[in-house]
């Protein structure tokens, strides 16, 4: 069985579950907690890093846009990055949008203080780093918001990769219940819509130890 | 005339100027400090970061691996990446890490501190970051030396995107003389091979303001 090496609460592992079940692809779940730099694991990415996906054939693949560049190639069946050239630069563009700008303003903040900092066991979460990504999302719901004024789906009239990348970053935060939704309809209008889709149900059920998500997390109509 | 948005000591723009010379694209370079968030330049990307591409008719693309993956669907004449869709990822998975790992680790720090921080009037260079950059190195110079020992290039036999992302860091912090050659033949002979290709010569000509580069930076037998 193909077999994906995650962590619950990685945005860029939700990204590459939300790829495979949009493409209806099998997969297993190995849970890893990557800053515990498992030598086993390590031989698999040698930047420590997951996720990782594992091919039935043995075939290895790392980071998260590798691996969902890698399964549009090979099971180009439900494409997700776009047609021509053009458009799938604009989704790759916002794909590396959510994947390194949002992902350092917001959740790397918020997750990493108040989630990765309490299972490495490294203290308390710092409030000022929290203040900061609380701080910084709102420009990026804004830009959510703008996009999807504009446009069916964030990169086109397509559903895509794009949204993907996006929601994977989103939920990791709404797990923490750290969205202001009430501010930012449009952004909640988008993402009901990727809530509603059969493929998100799985991350909708995630659990981390010790942190259950708030009531509004797999609510559809929140 | 297609148009290059840049920095030079940008390593995200060297990795796209060496991929159009590769593919022996004409374009100028317009040169950018994106730290002065022009707003004309914010227009052609929200994110106000260089790299940006503008075709001739107008077309415009950011960020350097969406611009890269588009030269590569857009002008398929000299492939980059690969061919099938497993060793396309190997090319994906290392471009990835020194396109962000090595980039944090390494050239942030230098380029940063050594760099961008006096062309922002914001003071003197912080010497624990820069040993900082100057211990990491070592780590990635051990990694290039381990693949290029393995490979005839980076991703495998053949040169691709993998080895213009890890030239185009390298050469901006050689450019501060602080690679440690004489530490690391297999890594230097895999630079030697990359700086004497011609399309490597107008990154090697670059100069920046005030801060001429080492007597080797050049020079192809160093």
């Amino acid at each position: 069985m193909r077999r994906l090496y995650h962590f619950a609460l990685s945005p860029h592992c939700r990204k590459v579950r939300l790829a495979l079940k949009e493409k209806a692809l099998d997969f297993e779940l190995a849970p890893i907690e990557p800053w515990a730099a498992d030598p086993d694991f390590l031989v698999l990415n040698p930047a420590g890093e997951v996720p990782v996906l594992v091919e039935d054939d043995g075939t290895v693949l790392a980071e998260s846009q590798a691996i969902c560049e890698y399964l549009d190639e090979a099971y180009p069946d439900r494409p997700l990055i776009g047609f021509d050239p053009v458009h799938r630069a604009e989704t790759r563009r916002l794909v590396a949008w959510f994947d390194l700008r949002f992902h350092a303003d917001v959740t790397n903040y918020l997750v990493g203080e108040k989630v990765i900092k309490r299972l490495k066991g490294e203290g308390y979460p710092e409030s000022a780093v929290i203040r900061a990504g609380q701080h910084n999302i709102r420009y990026h719901l804004d830009y959510v918001s703008f996009l999807s004024e504009r446009r069916n789906w964030l990169a086109g009239e397509e559903f895509s990769l794009a949204d993907i990348a996006a929601s994977a970053q989103i939920a990791c935060v709404d797990y923490l219940g750290a969205i202001p939704w009430d501010d930012f309809p449009l952004a909640r209008d988008w993402y009901a819509r990727i809530k509603s889709r059969p493929t998100f149900r799985s991350l909708l059920a995630d659990q981390v130890r010790g942190l259950p998500p708030p009531k509004h997390y797999a609510d559809l109509d929140f």
